[in-house]
């Protein structure tokens, strides 16, 4: 019998989830709000507001288990359809996850370091943890936040007014949270994978540059030391197993000095395992849908050395890419749209060195020296 | 713009064409006279005959460009469309690979080894070119032979009234050859690109394995010397410049004691090739599309090394397969039937023995010894 793999949400994760899905036999349904969403181009697709209790039966009609693109999906959507066909990961996991407070109350539960933070009902509430954290510090939205919005950065306590006139209209609806802002060296990100028989793997570790924030590039496996590798690794697999997990998530962490410090998890493959595809030998789109449907996992070993650059806003010249020995083009199939992510390339080689050399050339030919000189550093700074 | 390409035949070869070339931003149209073709399981499709002119003409108009996923579409339908739009490869490279009489005469006039052959329209000339090649030999149709039908083999002279029996009505419509039938060591493919502009690539070459005339295993990189693959390299290139092909192909070649001798060319992507999703740095389908586009092709290079099996009437149990590290499952989402490919499983491994570990307990598991068995056997003679 032919499974079929409902996702909510149809944007580029849903798109390669379904090209990654095919050679499983699967076949998928994608439920977006708008038609023209781009997994839509190769799949089939319902239309219709995630609330829509109609669309949604339809959608649970027709499909036998169902996934997310999209972490924001209502928790009542999430719960309605969990009551009625399988959903992976389950409600509870996308709860957490959406939730800022909740989701760093957790990691201290599991042991897992995280920024200084605290719940923010009221204007003194603001002024306490100020007090408490310090400055500088970053005062969010506890829901919704995405790619940097709904953050209000303060540099000292004299920001505070202007952070409550930004956001603390909100505090009442959606929750706040204060957060030190903490000063790292890098970026990482596990990017892990637990099957509904609690199997669990993990990609080696990425690191990632952000710009506005927005992913520009990720480098992988990260140039870190094995006690890192082994503590983001123990901390993604407390966490999925805390969750009950199942299927692919990302665990962000501040690299400080060496101590990790957990910034958020995503509930969903993530845009810093795009890698994976070329990069290892099962990639992570694959991997999650061998896990929402209990198969056994796939290697998430490393092939040699991968650089991925996203594509914001609008697609640069292909041919440069294409040119390159290792280099793979992914257009999404979006129009083009301020801060919109319409694609990503992937340049992966044997070794270092052979990837900052591609690296190099196709950075010039883009004009792209600003997006790829943080990674060129980094593999120069690990070559010596 | 968005660019869409037409494909002619929607069986497993469009399906991952169409996968391919979702990254590249790429639509498709699938043209097919059976409205369950595989393909039209991830692109949108034209059901009808090929000699029907309203579809050809609904196909054109909605596409930039056109290719195959089967060679035996009529001539007159490729020149047609060709007259219209773009198709590649030409019209001539589909007309010759269609005729073994005028692909053995190719092959050498550029002075590429073949089998000894002539041409059959009677009776008598069977009975001289019997004498001339000499027996065991094969009777073929000329035209629209497909794994392995059409064709009668001849032990001795005693034989050529059965032949005749079997395929003599043929010889005034689609015309017969017969050829010499060669004790080969090996047979041997090479999967080769040639793009718009000339630019030439191939992969390594492949070993392959068949059983009832259809591909069982595929082993990649061949484990041949040097001077074997420049032999079969050079042949493909004098073939694709001869041609001015323009997309993959696929020569298949016999290797007699060293001497090559060429059995036909496969003007499309090729089952000897489907390894390279896994086992290369670009596929196949990429860089048949690639080439069709006149976009720079990818690097052919293989990773490690790679067993493809095929799947023939019914798909096996596919969890030995996920849980073998570097397996790959392929399901072209077809329904099981006597002889048909349905689908199959690459290996992919950083070397022979590792790759040797994985096949045997793949094949244990699968009570597929037999299939694996010649695989494994090259593998251990390889390595010692």
């Amino acid at each position: 019998m032919t499974t079929t793999v409902g996702i909510l949400g149809g944007g580029q994760l849903a798109r390669m989830l379904a090209l990654a899905g095919a050679p499983l036999g699967l076949r998928f349904l994608v439920m977006d709000s708008t038609a023209d969403a781009c997994a839509g181009q190769f799949a089939p697709m319902v239309v219709g507001d995630y609330r829509d209790e109609t669309c949604l039966a339809e959608f649970a009609r027709r499909v036998d288990l169902a996934t997310f693109d999209f972490e924001n999906v209502p928790a009542e959507s999430a719960q309605w359809l969990a009551d009625r066909i399988p959903v992976f990961p389950a409600p509870r996991a996308l709860a957490v996850a959406q939730d800022r407070l909740a989701e760093k109350t957790l990691f201290r539960e599991l042991g897992i370091g995280t920024p200084d933070f605290h719940a923010i009902a009221s204007r003194a509430d603001l002024d306490a943890a100020l007090d408490a954290i310090g400055a500088p510090a970053i005062l969010k939205t506890r829901r919704l936040g995405y790619d940097g919005k709904g953050q209000f950065r303060l540099r000292s306590h004299d920001d505070a007014d202007a952070a409550w006139n930004d956001l603390g209209a909100q505090a009442p609806s959606v929750g706040l949270i204060l957060e030190s802002f903490v000063r790292f060296q890098r970026e990482l990100s596990v990017v892990a994978v637990r099957s509904r028989s609690g199997e669990f793997r993990a990609w080696p570790l990425t690191q990632n540059w952000h710009r506005d924030g927005i992913l520009a590039a990720s480098l992988a496996p990260a140039r870190v030391d094995a006690a890192i590798e082994a503590a983001a690794l123990g901390a993604a697999r407390r966490l999925a197993d805390a969750l009950d997990y199942v299927g692919v998530f990302a665990l962000e962490l501040f690299d400080c000095d060496g101590e990790l410090l957990a910034n958020e998890m995503a509930p969903r493959v993530h845009n810093s395992g795009h890698w994976t595809i070329e990069g290892s030998e099962t990639s992570q789109f694959e991997n999650h849908l061998r896990a929402v449907l209990g198969l056994p996992l796939g290697s998430t070993a490393a092939r040699g050395v991968s650089c991925m650059l996203n594509w914001i806003g609008a697609l640069p010249d292909a041919l440069p890419v294409l040119a390159a020995t290792g280099g793979h083009w992914h257009d999404y199939g979006k129009s083009p749209r301020d801060g919109r992510k319409v694609g990503h390339a992937t340049f992966r080689a044997d070794d270092g060195g052979t990837l900052a050399t591609v690296l190099g050339t196709v950075g010039a030919a883009l004009q792209r020296e600003g997006q790829v000189t943080p990674v060129l550093a980094r593999l120069e700074e690990a070559a010596s």
